[in-house]
Formats: C-alpha cells, structure tokens, sequence
C-alpha cells in the first residue's frame, strides 16, 4: 500500500501530470509548531531546476495545508499537504503511451494493473518524493527538540568516490555546492562529471551516505522491526535506490570479529564503545552511537539518447530522448534520504514510548 | 512488533533458552497440503551441529504443530509451529547476567526494556530464525506450484570471494558441501577458512547470495512496499546482516544510464530484457526476469576469546569466551535467506489477488 | 487512526471548517470505472440543506479528485476526493473556543490533545462522513457488478416506530419522501415530528435499518473480523451512534434455540434456510442470505436553546443555541450506514480473493 | 485475520479437538508483573464444568507460558500462553463431518474454505474464547494500577430481565450465583429458567451488562477507532453475540437532545456531568465517567434435540442432539466481556502515550 509508518504514519497520493503529489500525515502528536518555511525550504531542495546538474523540470513545489493545522500547530488529527502541479498540462504523451521505456515502470504496472497513467511516469515518477521531503520535514521538526541531528551527503558520482569517512568532513558545508558533498574539492570533480555527462545525453549513478546523531538508546524493535530494517526499507522505496549498508556493511563481511566486536567503556559516566562497526544499531535497536548508512543510486533511466525498445504489442520500436532529463539524481536525493531517515525515527520514537512499564 | 507480511502473516514468539521458539502464521490459503518432511529437511538444513563449521548447540529442531492443520491440509485458520528447546536448562548465565558482551544485545535490550531474558541471548538470538524456516518452508509449498525457484549461496567468507555470477554456477550443487557454495573448489577454501577461524577462537563475516526465478510479472507494490524494499527489510531483519543490494547493486552506481539500462525485446512472443541491470523488478514489480541480490554477514559476535567490556554497573570486566560459537554464520543463513524470500514472495502473492479488477 | 479497511482502505482527513474534508482510498482494484455522477448524487443525498428536517448549512459538497484516476479509471494507485469547505470562513466561534458544549467532543478533545480545532466541532463534526459516502460510493460502484444490493432506510424517529420488518416494505420507495422511510404514512408522521422539534429548538433520535441482499457465501474473516463485527464498528464509528444488532438483534435473546436456529433446506439447489435469524452471517461469514441490522441514532447535541455547561476554565456558563441545527439526523444518516456497509463489504470481497488455495 | 489490538495486540490461534488453544500477545509493556494465579483464576471463571448450568465438557483449562517471561515479569517480547486441550481424542465425530449444523458455522466455512475441520466446530468453537479471557487477564493487570476498574454481570435471561441500573447494583456480588447476576433473587429465578430449559435439551438467550469506572478522560481515537466502536467490534466479534449499545443505547433515541444531553458541571475541581447518557465516552474519547454497555447473546446453536438440516450433499437430514450442550451462554460470557473491555482499554491506554507532544 501507499502507507508508511505505524504510529507516525504517511500515506501519500498523486501522479506526476494529475492535479497534485500529497501526503496524509496521521498520527503527529497533537502541539507541534508547523514551522512552515522550513517545509518550504525542505521542498526547495528537493525540487526540479534547481541546478544545471538537475533536470529542468519548472514546478515551484509550493505546498497547501489541506488539514490537521489550527493556529499554527498540530492538532492530533491527520495533517494533509499538497503539492500542487503546474508543469503538467501541455505535454504531449501520445509516444509514450504506446511504448515501454527502458528500466522505466511503464512495463511492469501496464501488467500488473492492466491500465497505466503513462503521463510522465504518473504514480512511478519520482516526483512522489515531493510528499517524503514534506513530511519528512515534519517529522524532523518533531525530533529536533529530542537532539536528533540527521545528515545526507553525497558520497560517490559514478566511480568519483570520496575517501574521507563521515567523522573526518564538515557535514555543515554539504550545502555549499550544487552536488550536496562536503569536500569542495571532489564536489567539483563530480560537478564536472555529471555536467559531462548531462552533455552527452546520459545519466550515471552515486551513493549518498546518511549520519544521524543523537538518537537516544532503545529506538527500534527486535526480530523484524529493526531499526536498521526499516531504514533499509525506507531507503530502498526511493525511487532509483539498488542497495543499503549501514555500520560496516559489505566491507565488514572481511574482518573477523575480533576485529570488528565493539567494545564497551565507560567514559564520565557515559556508555560508550571503542570502534563503531555496528552503525549505532545493536540488536535491532540504537544503542546511542552515530548512526550511519551507505544507499547506492543507479543511474536513471530517462535519457536524451534514442535507445532500443517495444511497444505495447512487443515491437521494436526506438525510444526517443526528448524532454528534459536528470544527469544524476543524487544531489536531489539527498533530501530525500534525510526525510525518509526522519519518517523512520518518528515513527521509533513515538512507538518506543510503549516499551515498558514505568513510563 | 514480531510480525511480519499483510496477507501471509507470520508471527513469531519465543527466546533462545525459554520453552522453544514459534511462529503463528495467518493468512496461509486453505487447501495446501503440508508436506511434513520437507519442513523438518528445511529445519535441518538451519540447524546447530549440523556440520563442523557451525555452532555446536545441540539442539535436534523437531517442530510440533499446535494449530491450523486437518487431515494434512491447512484450513485457513492459523498454523501455528512450535520448536521446543533441549539444550535450554542445564547452563549457569550468571556471568552473562551481569555483563554486557560487545556487539551483542544486551545492552540495548536492557536500556530498552529495563529487564532481559539474558540466557544465551533471550529473544535476541539467532535461534528465532529457526520459526522464520519453518515458516519459510510453508511459504515455499505454497509458491512452488506457480513455478518460483528459490536458491540462495555463499558466495563470499571474509575476503575470500566466489567471482562468478549465479549465471555461471550450477545451483543444485549448492547443498554438495558444508559451506553451501556451488563452486566446489572454492567451497574447500571457504571451510578451510572458517575451521582455521574456528581454531582461533574467532568468527568471520560472509555474503549470501539470493536468485528467484519464476516470479511472474506483476508482484509487488509502488512506492513504499516495492518489491526489493520487502526483500530488503526481510534480509536486513536476519540477525548479523549489515547490507542488501540487488540487481546491479552498489558497483551499479559507476555505470551510465545508457549502459544500466534494460532493453527490451521480443522473443517468440514473450517480453524479455538483454540484459538484467533491475534484477527482476522495476518500478517495485517483479518483470518476470531473474531477481538476484546479496546479503552482507558481518562476523558474530560471539568469541571464544577474552573480551573487554562492562558490567551493568558501567565497570570494566574481561568477557571470556566459554560454551560453543558459530565461526562463520553464513553456511546456515542460507535457508533463513530463501525463507525469507519465500514469505515476502508469499505475501505478495496473494495481495496481487486484489490489484485488478477482471481477476 | 483515521483509516478503515485493510484491502479497501480509506483514510478520511479534513474539518468542518478547515479547506474541506478529504479522503485517501488506498486499494481499490484498477480499472473500475468511475461514474462521477453517481458519486456527485450519493453527496446529495448527504448534504446539508437538503430539505426543511435537516441542518440548513450551506454546503454544496461538489467534490474534485486528485489522484488515481486515468481516462476515466481507476489506476490501482490511491485514489484522493477532496469536498472543499465554502461556508467556513465569515463565522465567529470565539465564544465555543471557550467553552465545552453538553454531549460534544469539546472536552475530550480538549484533554487529549492539548489543543483543539473549535471550529464548527473541527475533527468531530459530521461533516467527516461526507468522505465517507464518497469513498462509499466508490464501494458501491466495485460491488454493483457483484450483484450486491445495499438499502438502508429510517425505521425509527422518537418513539414513532416502523412497525414492519424489511420483508413487507418496497425499499425502492425509500427516497420518495425527505425523511428516507420507505412506508409513506409513517414517513409523513416522522417529518411531522421531526418539524415539530426543529420548531422547539430540539432534536430527536432515530434508528436506521440496513438491508445487504446478494452477498456471496464466504465473506468475513472468523474470530475478530467478524463480518458482523466489523459492520458494527464501521456503524459505532458514525458521528451519534449508540447502538448496533443485527439478525434477531436485542429481541433475539428471548428466543429458545430451538426458536431461533435457522434450519438448512435446499431448494431447487440452493441451500436455503427456513428463517433467518442469523442475519445472513454464521460464524462470522456470509451464509448467502438478506443480511439485515439496526442503527440507534441519539439526538444530536447541537440545540437552538440555551444550556448549562462549563468553560475551559471549569466555570458555570450557558451556551446559547445559534446558527443552524439539524433538528433529526437519520434522514442524513441512510446514505452514510449505506456507505459504510459497502466500504465493509468492498474490504472482505478483496480479502476474501485469497483465501484458499484453487482460487 | 486473527489479531486484535494495534499497540497491545492479541493473536489467537488454536481449535476445539486440535492440541489446543493459544494467544500470543504483543506489545505488552516490559517489567509488568504476571500474576499466575489471577490467570488461572480467570480462566476458571470462564471454563466449562464449573455449575450445573453451563456445558459438562471437561477441561482444566490449564496454562502454559511458553514464551516472553522472565523472572515473573515480562519482558517485552511476545508473551505465548498455551491452553492444552483433554477432552479431545476419543469422539467420534463421523456424522458431524458430513452434515451442516443449524446455526453454527459449518456451512460457511465449508464454503469460504472448502475444507473444514468439524471435530468440535473447530476453529469456531467458542473455545477459542479461553485464548481472549487468558489475554484479558494480562491486560487487567497492566490496567490494574491505574485504577481501571472492569465489571460485567448477567443482566438478562430470556424474557427475565434485572430491571435495575447499574448503579444501583451491588457489582461486587455477582459471583456469588452461579448465573453472575448481582440481585441474588433475580438470580435464583435465571438459574430455574436456564436449568429447565436445559433439561429440555433447549437453550436460551442473554444479555450481559458491562461497566467500566476508573478510565481516565482521553482514552479512545477519533473518526473510526472510537473507544464504544472497538467496544463493540470487541463484543460483537464473541461467538453468539447479536447486538452491542452503550450508554442510552437503543432507548435513547426516544429521547430528546434536551434531555439527552449531559450537562457539564464542577464539583471540587473536578469536571463532572450530571447525567451520563454518553455512557463515559464523547466523539469517541473517554471523558472520565463510568462506562457501561449491553452485549446481547443468541441461544446457543447446539441442542439436545433432533433438528432438521441437510448434509454436505444437500440432501435432508436429521441433527441428533448428543454430547453435551450449554444451555445458556451468559454466565460463561461474563468474564469474556471483561476481558474484551480490558483487551481495547489495553490498546487504547498505550496508543495515547504519543497523542501530544509534551508527554
């Protein structure tokens, strides 16, 4: 279904050439103060044409409070956003109705549903983040008086990779280039790349690293519930999205584990442990360590290339390039790796305040 | 909560020294015959001791059904499952109960719920895996008529890596040798591996590899129960697992689009890709390719070594290794992975019922 | 939380006098064809002002889609109906924002939340269920080709009662007069009544009758989602709800077993039963006869006369009666008991789909 | 499916003549103390056997934990109790196997599932019911401390019906009958009627009266999962259950909304009203008053007696009464309806723990 969450739960709606994205948002605590500049400020970052290295796609992604707001806070009741569309009515799309674009969903939902709105992706567009970035907004709103600080950047263009780990960048500067990665440096290089690639009518994939600190111990839930299993969930619905690790992840299948076992000591008091291979997650649950994460992004798959395909009877036919297209969806990913990190912790903290008894 | 799936259902319950360990499953079909002896072949494939490279628990996994069955068949009331536990009673956890083992649970557990069931682990041990096969197990039965195949491997232990791809490798030979991987040559390097690890005391981390084939076109759901999310979740919910990637994965994020991409093509009037960058799935929904995927393994915690931790008072302590551990715990997640394949495959199958309208 | 169903899910938002009130269906098979106008007439019959015995808001409820439709269809994505508030603005309510009304949710909100929406009730209002009826609507259009009848009249206003039982009325006769009772001199008596107590500033309960004939053997869950269960939820969670019975109902305790069980004969092939006690459901499931329950309708709370009550500061205060009233709320109430009956039912025709193994 | 409860949450599985009957319950809080002997105190109260007026099934109904304590107390895992069945093997349920049972559900599980298990009802046993009243018995003891106070007596038998309101009751009295009904003289006369109705090979109807004090104000969930909607999904999902009102209920709708009404009023700081029409709950959320309802019971489908009916061909037969039957349901149901009660305040007392923001 279209929901995500158990106590702070989402539900978004919307296509990419219908009337709106939107986003029920049921379950935020009655009280909260809508600081409604920063959701803007959030959706302005996720938003198209923000950058040469984005597509250019003209939405303003101003967003309306349907319900759930009274005289500036939450009241209890479900909070509704839309966004309404406004680069959705002229487009021809006759071309794509009859075709299956390549590694596009145009294929599998025509099976599936035996009907598809083929207007530029309809519910498979990756406009549908919009409605994850707004509520995602929220629900750090709701974490930001907990001490919860969460962080995107990106870590890897194609094979321009960024060595440095998380611990040794400044996460503060990650908005100070178009590509959203800390080191100006390698920021240019990928500038560079993807500007290239842009040119050349293609795409090409990255990675984007999240850090979120400040998350008290015991969020998340044994057995299937995992904190780390919801992430990863979360992290792989964003569209584009091939693989998740936190912690060590795949390079920790190497060490042995006295090597990779994490100590416990205790410093001033405070519980702490030596290494940080478990990502801030043991047993499911946050034990008060950074928590941190790798989400792998393949290239997208909207080209300004002619490419090989079928129709909808399975003939060939070639797919054109025309429109516009995005060189790399990671700088805008990063958002949206934020926001789903948030959804998830939302929806921890609230269900966590269950846990035991003398609460 | 302990439940996974919306239309098959499982829920399982029970600790690692407690009477056994369960699982509920709600929602099975009525009518599917239970094939008894393939459930226990599936629990014994997971089982301790089976081999010298894993834990030497004894522990004989004989499963009772206490629910949901008549005559040999489901009645599509709840099944309900239960191993009970041998190897539960004689030991002394004192010294457990005081400590908290590094990278283990007992922390979190204990800052979470203010009280843990510390005997070998409680709730948190990997022996609840043992429901998820058993589970599995009715989950395959159910699939296996619609022709899915499920197979999983070891295709890595510690830097020690199987360099083909599943295309390459016989996968019925898989269960041909104790580590389950289907090249037989680098199986023997893999157990030499972990029974040198075995020697020291030590654990080492691995990578398991899934293949599905047989998933017809249409399985899975948009947005936030994609198909590889569910998968996703599922795989990052096995106890020691820190990564999920499928299709192209992380080393996907260096292609261009124009070489990522999935042509489609028509052959003898059936759609098919020429290559499977996607893994199977697109837009979230299975396009009837192959989906294939790993599952990164860290090491296990457990040591036959001196530690250094602290107590529950916040106290240095040396944690010894004592008792029996599971050097590489990839050889038996094998049949955990293609469990928890099948309940995720299971699920979506039968919440594919309702997708449209002339079904 | 502010959805119902599992497979037909709906997730109502919006306030009485916020931008409208809207409703999220997530679920509903693709390719059903939506008949807007149909939809458009179940809000008339709903609306305020309708006729002299109901509340004289003027609202026209003209409702507007956002999402999920394509040509015409359904897409299998979530299907979003807004109704936008127009008589909202110009009103002063600052003299409810300090007060809590008799028999309102003002003051349980107020405790819950910390905050509360006091506009027009806010949440609470009846307003909500106009996005009931739509998305009923919607429930109606899937079940129609499914040969499922849904009536629903009113049977009761005051202690003026319809004496016969559904079997002797014609219930196509139920919308030929303003009060919805399909026996014309009692109907001309209840609207006398009701008129009588509109004039005095009251108001008065009712009780309204649903009849579901052309339900399938099979549907319903056993144990807690009961067929009748959840038909009783769906019936308590509408606004001055107070009771619910269904088949022999409260009169059915007095009966001997030997009275009330329903024999089993067949006839010309079909399994019959001689009477119908059971409502059409044994079990829990759908037996394939007339399913057949009662509503009780308490007075609504809002009166044009002056009452005692408090203020948020726990003072003696009166609340005076102005503004519009709606005198009697079971005319209103038919198409909404309608409409919950058919999210119901749409809700376990899909669950039925996978319940056993042939299908 | 077979859950109830979203933060406190039951699952039931188990049949009549199977190995027997368990609950698993997740989600209860860690630390909570588990009375044994107040479990089995309840189950007694419930079990069949215990006077001359219910079934003479024999069965102990003794508990088995199997999974979620530790040291006495829970610790936030699933929480398993298994009621093993006796009095299972040795029938001979042949002709039950080949026929459908007026009024029970046979015939339409025979139809949902096309398989059923007959031996005792199976699955529809109101055997199941141990599984709610060993889970409600947890429930009361979390609720305990809170000062929730939960009662249920017999209030109805047949056409004798305990004229007198609840508060004018002695609640603590009703177990000293046999009947549960807290008048000792409309006691005596309940159970004459039910033991000659009995020796008739006949059974009668019922109706239990719940009452719950102590429920602090702001309990409950607007729009559908109204706290007197769950109440009565609660109820009406217990087997022979036929109608649920609360508070005014039925009669109510007699009334006038001036008389209706329930006036606010402070008494020493406390907010009071001063009737209780709304039965302690308003828009769906408690409001500190005493909650009270009826639950009515149909006589129940098995008798001593021959009955018409048809078997699995359709072909006319004749039921034989034989074995053992229970003449009247109530005095059983009584502990049931407290432990559904405790069963959703559970719930609801843990999902407002996130309603606002400052808790």
């Amino acid at each position: 279904m279209n929901t995500y969450g158990k106590q702070f739960r989402i539900t978004t709606f919307g296509e990419s050439h219908g009337a709106g994205i939107g986003v029920v948002i049921d379950g935020c605590p009655a009280g909260l103060h809508l600081d409604l500049d920063f959701i803007q400020h959030e959706l302005d970052r996720r938003k198209p044409g923000q950058s040469k290295i984005t597509t250019q796609r003209k939405e303003k992604d101003e967003f309306q409070i349907l319900s759930g707001i009274f005289e500036g806070k939450t009241t209890g009741t479900p909070l509704t956003l839309m966004i309404w569309n406004e680069d959705a009515k002229s487009k021809d799309y006759a071309h794509i109705a009859e075709q299956f674009r390549p590694s596009h969903a145009d294929y599998t939902y025509q099976q599936k549903y035996g009907v598809r709105d083929y207007r530029g992706g309809g519910r498979s567009s990756a406009r549908e983040t919009a409605a994850r970035v707004a509520s995602g907004a929220i629900a750090k709103l709701l974490l930001q008086p907990l001490g919860v600080q969460i962080y995107a950047y990106v870590s890897q263009v194609g094979k321009l990779k960024l060595e440095k780990a998380y611990q040794e960048l400044d996460l503060s500067l990650t908005e100070d280039n178009i590509v959203r990665c800390p080191d100006q440096a390698v920021a240019q290089q990928m500038i560079a790349l993807i500007d290239e690639t842009r040119k050349k009518g293609d795409s090409i994939g990255g990675i984007v690293t999240g850090v979120i600190k400040g998350v008290p111990v015991g969020w998340g839930e044994p057995v299937f519930d995992k904190l780390h299993a919801e992430l990863g969930k979360a992290m792989l619905s964003i569209n584009a999205v091939k693989g998740f690790e936190y912690g060590s992840g795949f390079e920790g299948v190497q060490l042995y584990g006295s090597q990779h076992n994490d100590a416990f000591y205790t410093e001033e008091g405070k519980i702490k442990t030596r290494t940080n291979h478990s990502g801030g997650i043991q047993g499911g649950i946050s034990n008060g360590a950074d928590i941190y994460f790798n989400v792998a992004f393949k290239p997208v798959a909207t080209l300004m290339r002619d490419q090989e395909s079928i129709n909808t009877k399975g003939e060939a036919v070639t797919v054109s390039g025309k429109g516009r297209h995005d060189p790399c969806v990671v700088p805008r990913a990063v958002p949206i790796v934020e926001s789903m990190s948030a959804l998830v912790l939302a929806d921890f903290y609230l269900r966590n305040k269950a846990s035991r008894m003398n609460d």
